[in-house]
């Protein structure tokens, strides 16, 4: 049998059990140049919560009553296509089961000889990239720039940080409580961290940063993202990544300091990761160097069981993992 | 004797007369190598709230009881500047009086011969070079592209909407009232119009631009830019020139929907006019160019009396006036 997750209603603020379902349904056959995969590892992702809205934004909205998009990892068991064999490791975005169909297109055969199979939902995967290429492409870091990250304790906060510092950057973190600050400090490398839970975050980077803030990674939004707009230095860029203070209200808290960006003759875009997959083997080099000579440290916090998916959905929200979240089929 | 209006209270909300003094001092004395000038007329500019607000934005707020800081035009009537002959026309950043003094410093000299004085502070002057610049250089429009601008029948809007469609582009205004919007179709040669009092305008511009929208120049701020937001084609720029809506009011309204920037894999950003003062010849030829072909139309609403200066202002506020402000002293 195969277990699923449905999404049965549109959550209301943050995700609740009563908006999924777990149903069993019997494993699906394969059709010509097909492939099954036995999902092994499913990706908990901010983006996660906007996918579950109605309507179209850079993605359709999840239908009601089918299993909840997800990307995730896994191992082909069955294949009739020419380009997989049993026993090959793949990854791509699909849903939260234990087995899924494929044609093979859009899925990335991936390699876990030397790299364990779940890295390729995080620091190897869409996370990975969204980092690499949102701070690199978005973000342009020069030499001596200071660059702001929130989320700095997170899966993508966490590697904009580091790799802004590979990159010569003097790295502010912004998390929340003392326990993510100091992981980020000792354990990342930040150069200077704010507790958002009990600092005033707009003063605290004004004095952390007191020439002004040239690139802001924002994965929060809300207030954090207004008091670091006021801050920003002349010609900053701020890159936006996700706005996760703000996917669970239903009155959206818009950027009241949007100005800034005129007086600052600052920019403002942001990232999406798809729009790199064509480029993805750039950021896996790299981002595979820097982790073997160490430059780099990369963090899982792994759930055990599928049942587990709206609990450990919610974690993200609540801010309680350290790293990269997965749930373990 | 020397008449001048001299900023006496900050404005809370819109500025009322009692906010600003018109006193008459002795005419100044030049020394060594300064030009006295004659004032002729004065520039009425949105960007003036903020100039009276205290702090520092772009620019110093105007100190209390001084001269409040204005674009002028006028004639040099005393000069120990071997650069300046009495007689000399000249434009630059000066405050709301009958004469003022220069060293000769950040100061134009311009030709009259051929083009009103008055000119050099609207379409050959800051706001001119604004809306060249911020449409082209920020903007960057290609043939094709639907530009939208509001205040399509103020003098930046106008300006903008004129030059995008000498590039190629369909374009779009925003304007308030039967009267404005059919200035700016008839007139200024807009495509379409949206009347902001009396149509929805977030579905007006999905109407409009089906494919949505390439640029959007926003002069105003406020709810209207929430929809052309919501509006935006893929790759779109947004340039934020001002915020007229909001200038006046104690709660600056925030921009609620700025994730569309990622999803639409959009830019924003602003246009400050100072950064293009050593570019303005480049704006200035193609301007004249343009007017003498006629592929621009140019408007001035003319008020005269420095003594009227508050009362002036506020029209821009309450849209009362068609294409360029001035006072004239």
């Amino acid at each position: 049998m195969n277990k699923q997750i449905l999404l049965i209603k549109r959550p209301q603020g943050m995700a609740a059990d009563t908006d999924f379902q777990l149903v069993e349904t019997v494993i699906p056959t394969i059709a010509a140049d097909e492939i099954l995969i036995k999902n092994e590892y499913v990706s908990l992702d901010p983006a996660m919560r906007g996918w579950m809205n109605e309507g179209t934004t850079y993605i359709k909205g999840v239908g009601l009553n089918e299993p909840m998009r997800a990307f995730t990892a896994g191992i082909v068991v069955q294949s009739n296509n020419i380009n997989f064999a049993v026993g090959d490791a793949v990854q791509g975005l699909f849903t939260v089961q234990q087995y899924v169909i494929s044609n093979g297109e859009n899925i990335s055969k991936i390699d876990t000889k030397n790299i364990p199979l779940s890295w390729y939902l995080g620091i190897l995967g869409m996370p990975g990239l969204t980092a690499y290429f949102g701070l690199l492409d978005k973000g342009q870091p020069k030499e001596g720039d200071t660059l702001l990250v929130s989320g700095a304790a997170g899966m993508i906060g966490s590697l904009v940080g580091q790799i802004a510092k590979i990159e010569g950057c003097k790295i502010i973190g912004i998390a929340g409580g003392k326990d993510k600050c100091d992981y980020a400090k000792t354990e990342l490398g930040f150069d200077e961290v704010i507790d958002y839970k009990n600092d005033n975050v707009a003063k605290k980077i004004k004095e952390l940063a007191p020439n002004g803030v040239n690139i802001y990674f924002d994965n929060v939004g809300g207030e954090i993202l207004d008091a670091a707009m006021i801050n920003l230095a002349l010609g900053a860029r701020v890159v936006i990544c996700g706005a996760i203070s703000q996917y669970n209200d239903a009155q959206f808290n818009g950027l009241k300091n949007y100005m800034k960006i005129v007086s600052a003759r600052a920019t403002m875009s942001g990232i999406i990761v798809f729009d790199y997959f064509p480029r993805a083997e750039e950021a896996i080099k790299d981002l595979s160097t820097w982790l073997t000579e160490g430059k780099i440290k990369y963090k899982e916090h792994i759930v055990e069981g599928i049942e587990k998916f709206p609990e450990t959905l919610r974690m993200l929200f609540t801010g309680e993992n350290y790293g990269k979240l997965l749930l373990k089929i």
